[in-house]
């Protein structure tokens, strides 16, 4: 058996991509995605599909991209080597829905290789509640951790770990939500290895709209008040925060020419920031705040 | 003549703190500063001042700081230096008004020492209009010579270009608005240019909240609808993906553990993200964008 290609990496991907924007219509009911293609000057290019109109999801975006040609100074800087082509394929997807009681969530899935034959996966998936739910918390992380351990059981703690400390604003000293899981550069020695990590991003891509389309009809139905937008609005601009200065991905997106519309589709449609926001003891917004922390062990957490 | 010490800097400075509060409170004849003060825990400490419910004034933040203790090492390292104490102190004003037909407006001046005599003074003003218009452009261009004038001749053609090269989103190709002027590391090497520097940093400040109660009493009448409101927020998002991303003392900031909620405070107080936004050929939102560009000679622009 010869080992997947890079343009068959690529093609799973994309059916991937297929794959969630069908489930996500599907669970919405309402809004559908429209497609952008873009070509990349240097070579590849990509379609970002964004949703509109949804009756639950108010601004979400399913990337596809597969792009090549010679690779970036600073990712040759920090793998120490001379000129050489790249070759990358990926799916991102971010979904915004309007309930505040429904999670922002995040998934993606990448597959890097250098002509030499140095290749790496990547990928997660990761949840931002704007209220943390103990229940929600617990079914999330259960999720993962048994796609995780149908291929191997040190999957879930380490990259769990990953997620704590990626996903982090140091100059909050907040989580941007409950984490998951989240990895990168996994090579592989051989080919059936290479199969797995390939078939582990896969299993994320199809479990991921699972999930979410569970939170989409429970948490969608539950009520919610202007003072819980007010809270939503907040949470929004402390992702915007995230993903601006701390997350390497879209650093580097903008830093080297990268798509910027398909970089920031992560952006939530609104965000608010008010100066020194205090969370009333005891309220819902303390708790969420008191338990945006690294090293939770969110499957046994009781609220 | 003795050179001013540095605590006669910092208290100038906080001085142009209470003179600017005042100023603005006068223009906007409702809101109030609130004052939060703060230590910190190396040394120094600041007065962080925050607009609310003015008439005018939507989100505002005038804040003084003067810290000092080790120096931090992104800073050894950039000057190539062992353990030193420094002192560093200064004012930052961010100011979001309610109406899109108002400028955003920024301002800053601030001091830095060494405890082995190396010194500098850096600051600037400049100017978001959510709108461009000709004559606002060429009142702020105007008013920001002639005040360099007074000084050096060489100050506003060199802290121009400089200003429009550093409020630059490059992943967006655009200008954050029209610029002013901008300077970093001006260093003296007399007493004589030492108090020049120091007065040109004052004489900032001190002009500033007449700039800003200009376009403050000017523009606030004209009338706006939700259009110019959603483009409003538009630009904010882009605001905020300027100090988010590029702002290198706002990245600083974050990055040493600086005060976040003074860091934060020029945040708007909404934003949204559009994707793919497109302006409408022909509307002032398109004739906008197409001036948000370096090397604009705001002073002679004619629309």
């Amino acid at each position: 058996m010869q080992r997947k290609t890079k343009e068959e990496v690529a093609l799973l991907y994309q059916q991937m991509q297929d794959h969630i924007c069908e489930q996500l219509e599907k669970a919405d009911g309402k809004g559908k995605f429209k497609e952008d293609v873009w070509q990349r000057a240097e070579g590849g290019g990509g379609k970002t599909r964004i949703f509109e109109q949804g009756a639950i999801i108010e601004k979400g975006g399913v990337a596809f991209s597969a792009v090549h040609g010679p690779t970036p100074e600073k990712i040759k800087a920090s793998l120490g080597i001379e000129e050489a082509d790249f070759f990358a394929t990926g799916v991102s997807v971010v979904i915004h829905p309007y309930s505040p009681m429904v999670p922002i969530i995040h998934m993606n899935i990448r597959y890097f290789e250098l002509e030499n034959g140095v290749h790496w996966f990547g990928g997660g998936i990761d949840l931002t509640p704007h209220y943390i739910v103990a229940e929600d918390a617990a079914y999330f992380h259960r999720q993962l951790k048994s796609t995780c351990e149908t291929f191997d059981p040190t999957y879930y703690p380490r990259f769990k770990t990953w997620a704590d400390d990626y996903f982090y604003l140091k100059h909050r000293e907040e989580t941007r939500g409950i984490g998951g899981i989240f990895f990168d550069r996994l090579t592989s020695s051989s080919t059936m290895q290479f199969q797995q990590l390939l078939d582990f991003s896969l299993s994320l891509a199809k479990i991921f709209p699972e999930i979410y389309a569970y939170f989409m009809h429970k948490n969608s139905p539950l009520p919610y008040g202007p003072k819980h937008k007010e809270w939503q609005n907040l949470r929004r601009g402390r992702y915007v925060e995230f993903n601006l200065v701390w997350d390497s991905g879209t650093k580097f997106g903008l830093d080297s020419h990268g798509r910027t519309e398909s970089i920031l589709m992560s952006m939530p449609p609104q965000a608010e920031w008010t100066y020194g926001y205090q969370a009333e003891p005891g309220t819902q917004e303390a708790f969420t705040l008191e338990h945006l922390k690294k090293g939770m062990d969110w499957i046994t957490f009781q609220s």
